[in-house]
């Protein structure tokens, strides 16, 4: 493969994120910057999994490329939802400096393409050459690099938004899940309680959602169903479908 | 106010959408390059109302600027859907004569960032400083400037997803509308026809949509009565509202 220029000025974010012990979690990945001379460390935070795009690629491919590179997945859900541009995005003191200590113009403009993705944090690894990696519940993101709070914030906007009107939510589920963590999914995802009787009857219209002849394994309760998402019936149908709702 | 300097690959390209004679309609501008030489037109064709964004202007404020100096209106429904960054959006002969004219390098990858805009046609003046705006219907546009047609195309698939689960339909029609009006819209919208009996239903259920003591006027057949759209009423029943139809 011949040598590829990255673009200075055009870069993808993902927010990917994974449902863990009851809670959305986002992955993000340290950044550190150790001073050239005493090589100690000046300061370490989180970003989101981002980079550039090269000159030849499409801001899709770029995406692609970045939850691959991170995830080792690829075939995943992934969903532009919003650029950012604001012309102070780059301008705290720490981007600043990390700008400049990776060779980079601070008062370049870089306009970042926002992607979000849903995967099923179980069968993934988060170690990889691009540095560490680690899953933190939104509810303990601290100050991220750059603007990468905003761009959480917005991403989690789109999430809840596309969650009302699409079947999204399974993207977070092994595929074979109960009713139950199905609402729980929907519940941490909307942040509210959904009352049970009229989450099941919502449920019942949905003939994308397969029951199993199949139950809990290895659990203290009674077995609950089991139950799966199919994509299949859900293209067939969606078609039909017409809501006016909100 | 100082000089402000344009940004050279950050670009707002606006799909402002209208609704006349039962039809779907976008505003384009034409765009006309003539040999220095001769005087001679080389070619005229049509591209969406946008521009490059300034370096001390968000692409949201681009955006309406955009759209006020076109139509000269402010304050109207503006929404980003999608990024555009394709190697070759900008690669046909004629946008690269175009860009060499316009004194701009045709290697340099532009990143636009497409809004779609919903107005009543009927107060717009789209005559101004920035060359020959017209309505032309959605299916009568021929080839657009650089990846513009891509950007309807995409724009339109946006609005239909959005217009199915929220109210934005009541932006292209007058204050004040009919029952017939509004089903038209959704109708010319989703390019299919709704069961009037069932559309009737849905309305019914829609608290924003406020019945008026009022009747058209200067019409053949027996007048209907109009309805308004309350946004207030709106924007306080929608957090109840949880849907999951699709």
């Amino acid at each position: 493969m011949t040598n590829r220029i990255l673009n200075d000025y055009i870069s993808v974010d993902c927010v990917i994120f994974g449902y863990n012990d009851n809670e959305l979690q986002v992955l993000l990945v340290e950044r550190t910057l150790t001073k050239e001379s005493t090589k100690e460390i000046e300061f370490t935070d989180l970003t989101l999994t981002g980079n550039h795009i090269y000159e030849d690629e499409t801001i899709e491919d770029a995406a692609y490329r970045v939850l691959y590179d991170r995830t080792g997945l690829d075939n995943v859900y992934l969903e532009q939802f919003k650029a950012f541009a604001h012309p102070n995005r780059l301008k705290k003191e720490k981007d600043r400096k990390w700008l400049i200590h990776d060779g980079r113009d601070p008062e370049q403009r870089i306009v970042s393409i926002g992607f979000f993705s849903l995967i099923s944090t179980r069968n993934i690894i988060v170690e990889s050459k691009c540095g560490i990696a680690k899953w933190v519940p939104l509810s303990e993101i601290g100050e991220l690099a750059f603007d990468h709070n905003q761009i959480v914030e917005e991403a989690l906007k789109a999430l809840r938004s596309k969650i009302k009107h699409e079947p999204i939510g399974f993207e977070l589920l092994p595929e074979k899940f109960t009713l139950t963590e199905l609402q729980h999914v929907y519940e941490v995802i909307l942040g509210t309680e959904l009352d049970k009787r009229n989450f099941r009857k919502k449920i019942g219209r949905m003939k994308y959602l397969v029951p199993l002849d199949e139950k809990q394994k290895g659990v203290a309760h009674k077995p609950a169903r089991l139950y799966m998402f199919s994509r299949d019936v859900y293209e067939k149908t969606r078609k039909e479908m017409f809501d006016f709702t909100v």
